[in-house]
């Protein structure tokens, strides 16, 4: 995805946890906008994920009901537990983006 | 989504929650695909929205190769808890599909 595209001016990617509230990745969101992004992926992985689309909603809905969801895509990660076991997690990624 | 098309024959839905394993769901998908589905839509709230993106990477990787996630979609839905507050749930719905 945006292979050729300048991605350090263009595309953020805010990663979310599930150690900060919500309100947190919002608001990482907002800051990326005002500073001139045109698009912000929100990436979250395991149980992370539904926090990540309620991330969305909430943007949308409370702060920026200009930003529309662009683009999700869904893929799996292979991770190494703590014990050893291989995990494949699952990763959901929403592209946020203002129309120019 | 789907407006004039026979919607019993073509496009089903399975409701994820949190309260049956993983497996259950997977099977729910593979039974609907066998009996001539051609698309089903994968629907979850809040948080057994994680538990529908791992329904869909386990069907993909490990029971039907063939299987294509078509769309995904956000949404938000009110619901009144127990207790009587108004609560905005984020909603996902993965839609798969095979191709004719």
């Amino acid at each position: 995805m945006g292979g050729l595209e300048p991605m350090s001016e263009e595309r953020k990617t805010v990663i979310v946890g599930q150690s900060k509230p919500l309100l947190n990745y919002v608001t990482a969101c907002i800051t990326m906008f005002n500073g001139g992004a045109h698009r912000v992926v929100l990436r979250a992985r395991g149980e992370a994920i539904n926090m990540s689309v309620e991330v969305a909603q909430v943007l949308k809905k409370r702060f920026m009901s200009n930003v529309q969801i662009s683009n999700i895509t869904i893929d799996g990660e292979n991770v190494t537990s703590r014990d050893g076991r291989q995990l494949n997690l699952p990763v959901l990624e929403i592209e946020l983006s203002i129309p120019q």
